[in-house]
Formats: C-alpha cells, sequence, structure tokens
C-alpha cells in the first residue's frame, strides 16, 4: 500500500530517468528501491531529495560512510520509520557493517532511548558546564 | 526544575557513593553531572543505570568511542531530550569532534528526519531484497 | 492483525449503530472504516471518540475543510501512525488536494522535521521577540 | 514564554469562570496551573479540554486514580512534553505515590523506551499469537 | 522482514539455550516469542536484555504486574512500537487486563497525548508548584 | 544555552553576511533569529537551511503561505521543538493566522495526537480502499 500512486513508466519522463540514472550510477547497480518510485509521483521533489542524498551520504567527508549510515539508522529508529530503518540497515551492511557492529549499535541507540525517557521523566535542569554558547 | 528532590547529601549513602566515586575514576574528573545527582534519589535505580552506561559508553568495542557518542546525540535529538542532547554533545567534544563533524552530524540527522517524515507520509512498502531474514 | 478483537455484529448494538448511521450520513457514504469497527468493541469510547472528530473535521469553522486535513495528516506523519496516514490522506484527496498540493505538503513536513531535529541538535534558546506571552 | 497571550483576567468571561471554578471544586485547591490560564484564551477550547480531562481522571472507573496518572506521565515523558510531566508527577504523588514507585515508574517507562527501540531497529514481524482480532 | 536474520537453530549456543530456558520457565510456556529469536544473533546482546526484563517485570515490586504492563502498552504507543504494542497488550491480558479495563487505558493514552500536543503547542512555562527539586 | 558557540561577529564572514541580508531582504525586517546565528557556525549548512526555507516556506505555490505554516507548527508540536514552535507561530501570525484560526489549529493537533495514539494502540490494519497505489 502507499499513499500515492507510483508512476506505471517513471523513467518516461525525462527528469525522472535523469535521477534514477545517477542514482544507479552512484551506487554502481541497476536497483531503484521503491522510495524513489514513489517519489517520482513529483520530479522535482524527487530531484530535491536525490540531490540531498547524494550530497550528504555520497560525497567524502568528514565522517566516514559507515558512521553516517549507523547515525541515519539511529534517528530513523527513533523516528519509527520502518522502510528508513530497513533501506539505510542493508545499507550499512553494504557498507561493512558487521554483525558484531549491528548489535553494539543497537545496544547503544536502545541505552540513549533509555536514558533520554530517564532525563525526561526527571526533567533534570542542563548543566551550566554543558554550554557552548557565549 | 525536576520531579524529584535529589538528596541534598548523595555521597553519605555508601551506594551512591561507590557509584559517583567510579563516574569520577571513569571518567577522570571531579565532576559529576546533575543526572547521576537527581537518580541517587533511588540507589538501585542509579546503580542499574551507571553500570550500564560505564558497559556501553566506556568499554572499548568494535565502535570507536566517538561514533557511540554521535549514535547518542542523533537518538537524543530524535527523541527531543535536551539534557541528553547537551551532555552527549559535551562528551562528543570531549572526545575529539571537531566543529566541521558536528555540522556534518546535524547534517546527517537532518536529512534522515526528513527522509524518515517522507517514507512515513508515502507509507512506501519496504522492497524485499532489504530482507535481511530467512 | 490487531490488539481487540472487533465485534462480529457492532450494530446489533443500538448505541454502535447510531454512531455507524450518522458516519455514514456525515460522509454520504455506506463505508465505515476499520478504525470505527475496531473502536466499537467499547461503546463509549466510540461515541467521544466519533462526537469529536465530527465536530472538529466535520463542521464549518475558521479553517477550510482541506487545510484541517492537511494539518492532521502532518500530525500523523510525525507521530508514525500509519493509519492515520492513509486515511487523512484518503480524505484530503477527497476533499479536492491535488497531487502537485500533496507534493508540497509533503516538503513542507520533510523541512519542518529537518528544521526541528536541527533546532534540537543545536540547543537554541528561544529568541525574546516570539514570546506572544505577557 | 507562550505562543499565546493569556487574558489578564480570564475570570472576567463567565464561561472561563465557570471552567475554573469547576477545576477548584474538583480539586478542592484554590490553585489553577498555568495550562487552564493558557487555554482560556479560547473559552470552547478550554471548556471541551477540561471537560474530557474531569472525566477521564476525576471519575471513578476501572482503573484506580494513581494508575491513570502513571499512565498519563509515561505518555507524556515519550511525547516530551515537560509540562505535563511536572503536572502529573505533581498529580500522582498527591494521590500517593511513594519515591519507591516512581523510581519503579521511571524502570519500566525506560525498559519499554529500550526495547521500543530495540524491536524498531530489529523490525521483527509480530507472532501471530499476539493478534487478538478474528 | 526483519533487518538481522535469526539463527535458524539458535538453542545450539548454549548462551541463547539458556536464555530460552528461563523465559520459558518464567513463563510457564514452551512459546518463546519473535523478538527473542531475533536478538538471539548476539547472546550477550540476548542476555542483557532479558536480564532487564526479567528483573523489572517479572519480580514483585511496589507496581503491581497489571499497572507495570499497562505503562509499558503507553510507552510503546506514544513510540509507535507495533511489535511492543502486540506483545504487551497480551502480556496485559494474560495478567487479567479487561475489556473496559483496555478501553479505559486507551481513553487515558489518548487524553495524555492530546493535552502532551497542547501544552507543548501553548509552550506554556511550567508552574513553580511543581518543582520537586530544592 | 545552545550545543555551539555563535560565532561573536558571524557576518564577518562573506558567506554568512550574503545568508544574513537574503532573510533580511526576503523577511523585509532586520531582524536575524537566533537559530540562523546558531547555525553560522558552518556557513554550507546555513547556506543550504536557509536555501531550501527560503524555496518552500517564502516561494508562491499551490499552498497558500499561512497553511503551510500551520503544517509546520503541526509537524513541529509533534516532534517537540520548542523552538519551531515559537517561531513558527510568530511567522503564522505575521501572515495573518487570528486567534480563532489558532484555537482552531490547536483543536485539530490535538485531536490527531488523540486518533494517532488510539490507531496505534488498537493496531488496526489499514483499509484496503486507502491503498492509493498500483
Amino acid at each position: 500500500m502507499s499513499t500515492i500512486n507510483p508512476p506505471a513508466h517513471p523513467e518516461a519522463d525525462p527528469r525522472v530517468k535523469a535521477v534514477f540514472d545517477d542514482i544507479r550510477a552512484t551506487r554502481r547497480s541497476d536497483f531503484v528501491n521503491q522510495l524513489w518510485h514513489a517519489l517520482a509521483f513529483d520530479p522535482a521533489l524527487l530531484e530535491s531529495t536525490w540531490a540531498e542524498v547524494k550530497r550528504v551520504m555520497a560525497t567524502p567527508s568528514t565522517l566516514d560512510p559507515l558512521t553516517k549510515e549507523m547515525v541515519y539508522i539511529a534517528v530513523s529508529v527513533a523516528n519509527a520509520c520502518s522502510y528508513c530503518v530497513h533501506s539505510h540497515t542493508a545499507a550499512a551492511r553494504a557498507k561493512g557493517m558487521s554483525d558484531a557492529q549491528h548489535a553494539e549499535l543497537m545496544t547503544v541507540i536502545a541505552l540513549a532511548a533509555k536514558t533520554n525517557h530517564l532525563a525526561n521523566a526527571l526533567q533534570v535542569p542542563v548543566d551550566a558546564v554543558f554550554d557552548a554558547g557565549r
């Protein structure tokens, strides 16, 4: 099920085809996953979303690609996005995440969730020493 | 403000003192932040929480300490835990996170939040290829 | 699947029948969706929920019906309620939401999610000028 | 700070006065907390909100008053509502919640948050035996 | 679907078998639900998670077992954990939750969610009287 | 407090100055709110965030400006972003939102939150008729 009707032949639209081609080239794979097919119902939204994903996740930067995928998974778990947890766990594995690292990632996420709820239940004021501002 | 009244002299309780001593020894710092003072209202909760934080965050493992802090920040941001975002950003900086890495961490968190909401709005079914199960 | 067992013949209960009749009359449709069948396990909960939905969503007011549906979708996406995203996207379409408006709604939701996470990561104090209070 | 300007003399409006009087009578206290002063900017919203709070929280029912307050706190913590966590923790204490019960409530909330995140990370399919539906 | 591949013969690992045996003994049932099969991919994570669940949920304490399950459901609903809502609703029913109590639990959760969003929309400052701190 | 140290003289950096100038020109106001000062610690993040906000929120489109602000508020409330609720409520007022519309916006948000939690508690399967997909 989905809330939009993805175009039956998305690549008939040259703007969609250009994005799909770039996805395939960037990932060195023929596979274009469902999220992009769904976003193809609006080429502008597809273009801007892919451009940002490519710029942030597929461009060398100060954080290594696997760390970025693990941060992505962490946010997706907390936001309860089933699709994103699945797709980014697959991506993390493709970038070398081992079973041990996956288990540890879950351990950190679970601990953070636990103390997030404890701190929000306690409503503790933030220590002044944590202020990075002026 | 807080929802509990932290004990005025927490270390008068030997169980609390043992935890605070271990926090100071583990972090090589005299500073014990407010969350632990607040949790001291229940020594058992204090002990179990600190034991887990120490085991997960302060024990060498397959993920490096800074990566774990960044995952922790990501979950805390998504769960809107102000205290946790402050304390773990300070911890990440203490473990060497640069301004550039901090900016990039925020960029990844922001992108993940964006696509989490897009995927949850589209309600796209998960691609079969992402299933890691049997 | 569901966590309750919806009554097999909900309209055998006159309180349930009265609500279902009002749903059909209000919507000018014979269709009563699953949420109401599920809520029928407790007639009082069914009555109070429908009364509020009818009062807020199906009564002319200062916000037009489509705007209200789009706000409803926005909250449902952020709260990760799959059922609600589906049902209220269908309702918005029935009230005239075009594909272009749907794409733009998603764009605004996605941007809001992004800056929500940025602001929660930065923990910026609120500007005094935004205070509407005395 | 707040996003609305609460009326300076809310009880000059007889609809507001009637609600405030009922809050004081129901709680046997002269104190009307800030949330109601804020909601007084719209008497209809004030009336419907208080009517529901009174009906659900201040009417004898199958769940005892303290259990209802603890459930309320649990939801408020997960939704990161600082105001609600404060006000309902105060209410739970007024209804007899001991320090030990408070600590245990936090322990259950923290564990639930932890396994919520684990299950959402694992994306485990729901066991058929948990289905209460037909 | 799931993000990990659960071991085909989990109890071939003695650490997993010990946990599964303890789950069966504690619950007096032969059934071990999918979450534990999934966690078996990492015996240490399985052990620590079960130990905490057993200690918090299956040990007599100041809160009765059904109250703890209802608090667990409340957090799981707010965190949108489908698996947890299903499994803990089944657990609450096994511990005696009636249909009337279930309906009332949902009523309280729904009201809390409503006022959480109202208070977060109003951004009302917390009344000083709610501060339990020094 | 904040997690970063905003630059003391942000407009000494020409990239920051260009963004701040564009914010002032777009809003026809001399005021640049704290979020942008904070984001100025990383000019690239500042530039990309403002470019997106300007494109989505300050460019004529199929949704009117006030509707977009109300959707933005709805997401921000559900994500518990205090800063965003304040800044976008102020923006909505500047674009003409009346007290009556504000009250109604809160009423819709509160109702959506309520039914989101009900549907997530009931775990009702989505009606096939809501599927917009092929």
